[in-house]
């Protein structure tokens, strides 16, 4: 493929991905807020640029991942945004965890101009843009998706193409509720088992293997105990995921009694100052 | 071992469970209410007593695992119970899912009686008890655990000694409040898709093998997605274990909101007539 690529966001993800698509001798012109946290790629052979204006004017596939929708909002459909300013058939892939509906309105404003979008919200962490291993869940244009797999392939593992416009970034919610609700077992499980006298990592011997078995009891329940609360994952952009979530299923007319106390007990968590953490501090709470 | 071994209760799970310690050459006395369910093991040479007190008067070792703590209570602690009539020597093993502070009684019972006990309450279903993979939690007296061990291992597999009396119990507990909250996470995950118009099972694709993963997720959502409501592990026994586990949080005065949440969901669905689904029917009430 010899396209020039276009990546906005460099935070602990973005750098991560973004080095990927470098090191497998992809052209990459980036962009982010804070030109410092570019450096590295700069030294590695990335092409700076002032704008997501100018990543557009330059670039054939842009990819981004920045912080909030109202980010997303801003990078794709401002005044000096990538929507207003890309070339006539690029593709753009927005692989922030961001809203359904907005995903879909940037999906319809590419299209009008000629290009085509896909949402690409990813899932696996600090670790998994690291190793390359992130799960990325695909919604948008199907021919779009087909001509980004193999830049997928570089910086992830489970891909999937979800569907239309706004597809990925519902999947993404699905996986944030099911998370959203099993986190408050883990802790219970843990809190009791302490309460009550036992071992906890006995009790993990037991439980983590059966019916009760999941990732976050197997990898989040051990930094409970350890009182380790640094983040993989931090608690603010939890909450950020889950209030997207609740949003739109109060929108499709969904009741989540579980996401609903799920987000709640965290924005508790954050307002006693753990909004910095990692979601594991949510032990926090029960201890 | 040439101990006499005695086996109360051959419901779904006693009746594989006493059938792996009959194959396995073992000398095997059997009571249950229902004499009937008795048939084929009686057929394959297990001997027929009429009474929990004549198990107690036959046997060196008796496993027991009916159906609720006061079916415990009568059958360890009523006139014509174990308790009573055991040997000066007896083990007495409870793999029923009952109450800690129940277990504690009886092992004190016991044990004024020159005898041991164990709590030993198990997870993995009726599959797990059918094909002896059984988790199998086990509070109590160290050197009955020693005893009992290798008959632990006929029926099971992941056999983990979690402390004291009533430590069995507890740790089932722990496993039951983890399932708890992760079930409404499935659940609404899974609704999530389908409202969002996504096809679930891409969906699961995406989420089974990373950070939302869980066992319910890969073994229960497919139920789910089919429209199999069969128990595997039935609504009426899960608000039991939810139940006991609720008030016995409440005595180690620990706030448990996603047990309690999920314990009121499972009540509203035994409610509408689904206590004699599986588990997995919660998501009914989302669908």
């Amino acid at each position: 493929m010899n396209k020039t690529i276009g990546f906005i966001g460099l935070g602990v993800m973005g750098k991560s991905m973004a080095g990927h698509l470098l090191d497998a001798g992809h052209t990459l012109h980036v962009y982010t807020r804070t030109r410092e946290k570019a450096a590295d790629l700069l030294a590695r052979g990335a092409v700076w640029e002032d704008s997501p204006a100018a990543i557009a004017q330059a670039c054939d596939i842009v990819f981004t991942i920045v912080g909030f929708p109202q980010d997303v909002d801003k990078v794709y459909l401002g005044d000096n945004g990538l929507v207003a300013n890309a070339k006539p058939d690029a593709i753009l892939v927005d692989m922030t965890t961001s809203k359904p509906d907005l995903a879909v309105r940037i999906a319809a404003a590419v299209a009008a101009r000629g290009g085509r979008a896909l949402d690409a919200p990813v899932s696996g962490g600090d670790k998994g843009a690291r190793e390359g291993t992130l799960s990325i869940m695909v919604g948008g244009d199907r021919v779009a998706f087909d001509a980004v797999l193999p830049l997928f392939e570089i910086m992830g593992k489970n891909i999937v193409y979800q569907g239309l416009a706004g597809s990925g970034q519902h999947c993404k919610l699905c996986n944030q509720i099911a998370i959203a609700s099993n986190m408050l077992g883990v802790c219970e499980a843990i809190a009791y088992a302490r309460q009550a006298g036992l071992d906890p990592e006995t009790v993990l011997k037991s439980i983590s293997a059966g019916a009760a078995g999941s990732w976050s009891l197997s990898n989040l329940a051990p930094r409970m105990l350890a009182g380790n609360f640094e983040p993989g994952f931090y608690v603010k952009h939890f909450i950020k995921d889950m209030a997207i979530a609740a949003e739109s299923a109060d929108g499709l007319r969904l009741d989540t009694p579980g996401l609903d106390l799920a987000l709640a007990l965290y924005r508790k968590l954050a307002a006693a100052g753990c909004e910095d953490d990692g979601t594991q501090a949510l032990y926090k709470l029960y201890a």
